[in-house]
């Protein structure tokens, strides 16, 4: 594959904005000479691989000093791409960080693509696919646990669970060769079997995986959840309940200012993304100004909806209609305010609602919040809880790839009990074994390579 | 000045977000041990100093691997801090980023203030507070030149000056210690003489630092420019064609999917700051909406006003309006549409401007740029564009205790002139040592030094 190996490329590594620290990253076979270009200090060509070194960025034609940095030189093939790696620490801060950056292409780096140094990592065999992939979701993961599926993904658990299958199916191929050249009765029903038995094996694991494939989309994802339900019958207060209950609210970073434009909770390993919170924020202690049909909006995007409900009132006609309105959805419905004299029917609402949708209880109390995380989990029953230690599939071309696989598994299978000769059912065998090298990156097409990268994000 | 130095501090050092590389820092005794405790990979107790090590980030309870890393270990007294330095670069992203920095509390060391990092390296005497100011100079540069005036004073050119300032201060106090002590006739005119020439010689020297003050402040901010007029006159283009000459605008960084809030125009050095462009750009083609009244918003905050007329309508009540709101204020008035038949009579402008306050443009020419350029330079005779090698004051605490500081040689020179004895001229000496002592931090009070490094950003 081709690697522009010839190049030396660029970026700001750091996320953009002002921070302590900013770094430029350099990647190939010039990355020390020209960071040495624009480098005051120790003769970087001459330091030790791995060795950080003090001392100015200055402008080579004028002179002037640029920023006092600290530049970490890495030699290959111990890198992140297996090329020399130079990482130049700046002071931070968007202006100065992009003068280094222009200084450094000056020098003769070019400006690197999204994803340019991850797929260089790829080409130079480093790391497979799955752990290219892993990179990118362990950058974007909301919660711990979709962080953590992403770290053991990075470490290649995937990857050797694939090989592995790749391997099997490749020892059996062998046999299938052997058979066909030497064709006898015996070994041929022995090879059949053979065939059979590694397409069934194959199969029940790609079963195995892709029943973690749910799991893995929410946990990536997390679970679009709507409250709804008519003005001041308490859903700031649920909103509130659920965002103190939980203890790994993720975009609320101490110390930023950015705003914060999903919010995240945790409920029992399932991660909830919350739509619209700021339209019940807003609202705060005022009577609240959500009505139906800003209700009616959120649905639409949501996985979970919480219905909340005033059980102090008569059920309303907006009430019917939000009922009406999530029947085809998975929703827990919440009859708040059973602290207050009660006059909604429970009969009527028994008409609407499908047994265990019902959740009943004061002002969020933590029992009432204890009842919606069981009753979130029992809903989706995704095994998040219990899957600390197995592979979870996240990725939706993985995914996908598995299923066309599957499918080439079953061919073989019907091909088998069909009769077919073993050189027919060997071309699904091989398809199978195609489509599990395209997870890896092992039998990818470069069109897939190039797209996929591109869908990183600047200077990783 | 109490340390905490036996408390080692950690924080992330990163700007918040999604990045290719997120830095946890830690700095002090025990950085190194620490980060060994939640480390799997060589011991970093017995790594050399200033080298990078490859390895993991491993919960040490669960024994789950949290991220791969490359560990930078500095020990002292060459570090930003001059104490131990350990910095961990992780994957990036919020979460995982988090993730180690919970870790490593849980390992020992406490969550950093903010600025903390540089309140150390301050403290522990690796530089002065204009050299710990600087560095948030350099992080908040919003252009070139600012950033340059920044990167100059960490390389120590204030500091330089004011120690100076005060070792010629220091020198003739000393005399004058003498003088008091065995007073004689010919000596006590000398040392009058040599505090007068001192006193005249260091208010110069302030003198020439303070008028740099000007230029300091509009390269550090901006110089906030509205761009006002009635609708339909222009003022979009005219955005345009300044946006469009620029060749340094700061806050359109690649790469980045951030809210442009303010956007910054670099016109002969000089940074315009331009107010609420986000409504002359939301009009765009179609008819401007901005009427009399948003522009009246704009003009308060601002410290140029750019006022566009139709010259092909006559003039209005709405330009009669904005041609007094803003008589008071430093202004441009750009006669726009030149190339239209005139309706506006020049004469009726005429009494209403102050001469030289007019440009007449057909749209915004190349012409039309240059002349407004010509009038901002003029209008600002800042010196910006020869203050390549000067030091430049960018700071009002700093810009604040020098003016004390001339208050009190004036005092020193009011003193001689009323035949004063030198021991009371002495006092105002002394006073004016203190305050140069209280801009680099020598005697900086203890509230001071807190007060101002916890206005710098987490991790720094």
């Amino acid at each position: 594959m081709a690697n522009d190996a010839e190049e030396t490329i660029t970026a700001i590594s750091t996320p953009p904005g002002e921070g302590a620290i900013s770094i430029v990253r350099l990647s190939g076979d010039e990355a020390v000479a020209i960071a040495d270009k624009v480098f005051r200090g120790k003769n970087l060509n001459k330091v030790p691989t791995h060795t950080i070194n003090y001392g100015h960025i200055v402008d080579p034609d004028s002179g002037r000093v640029i920023d006092e940095v600290m530049v970490s030189v890495m030699r290959a093939p111990k890198t992140f791409t297996r090329e020399d790696v130079v990482e130049i620490n700046t002071h931070g801060g968007i202006v100065a960080t992009q003068r280094v950056l222009q200084l450094v292409i000056g020098a003769g780096a070019r400006m690197a693509e999204p994803g340019e140094f991850t797929k260089r990592a790829f080409l130079n065999g480093r790391i497979d696919l799955t752990e290219a992939e892993s990179v990118m979701d362990v950058i974007r993961a909301k919660t711990d646990r979709a962080a953590q599926v992403a770290v053991d993904q990075l470490g290649g658990n995937l990857r050797e669970l694939i090989d592995g299958l790749r391997q099997d199916i490749v020892n059996t191929l062998a046999k299938v060769e052997v058979n066909i050249d030497y064709p006898e009765y015996d070994a041929e029903q022995m090879t059949a079997n053979a065939v059979a038995d590694c397409a069934r094996k194959a199969s029940a694991k790609l079963d195995e995986l892709l029943a973690t494939a749910q799991s893995g989309k929410i946990l990536r994802e997390g679970l679009a959840t709507a409250i709804v339900g008519r003005p001041n019958v308490g859903k700031s207060s649920l909103l509130n309940h659920l965002l103190h209950e939980d203890k790994a609210i993720v975009t609320d970073v101490a110390g930023t200012t950015r705003d914060v434009l999903e919010e995240y909770v945790s409920v029992r390993g399932v991660p909830l993304r919350l739509v619209d919170t700021a339209g019940i924020r807003a609202t705060d202690d005022k009577v609240e100004k959500i009505g139906v049909e800003r209700s009616m909006k959120a649905l639409k995007a949501a996985d979970l909806v919480l219905l909340v409900l005033d059980a102090s009132r008569p059920l309303s006609d907006e009430d019917r209609q939000l009922l009406d309105a999530t029947a085809g959805k998975k929703r827990i419905v919440i009859l708040n305010k059973q602290d207050l004299p009660q006059k909604l029917d429970p009969a009527e609402l028994a008409t609407q609602l499908e047994p265990g949708e019902l959740i009943s209880t004061s002002v969020m109390t933590t029992g009432g919040v204890d009842a919606l995380e069981a009753k979130i989990s029992q809903l989706f029953n995704t095994g998040i809880e219990n899957s600390q230690n197995t592979v979870v599939v996240s990725n939706a071309r993985q995914a996908g790839l598995m299923r066309q696989a599957k499918n080439s598994l079953q061919s073989v299978h019907e091909g088998l009990e069909a009769g077919m000769p073993l050189d027919l059912v060997q071309i699904d065998l091989t398809e199978a074994w195609t489509k599990l090298g395209e997870i890896t990156g092992e039998a990818a097409p470069d069109e897939l390579i190039t797209t996929l990268f591109s869908q990183f994000c600047l200077g990783k």
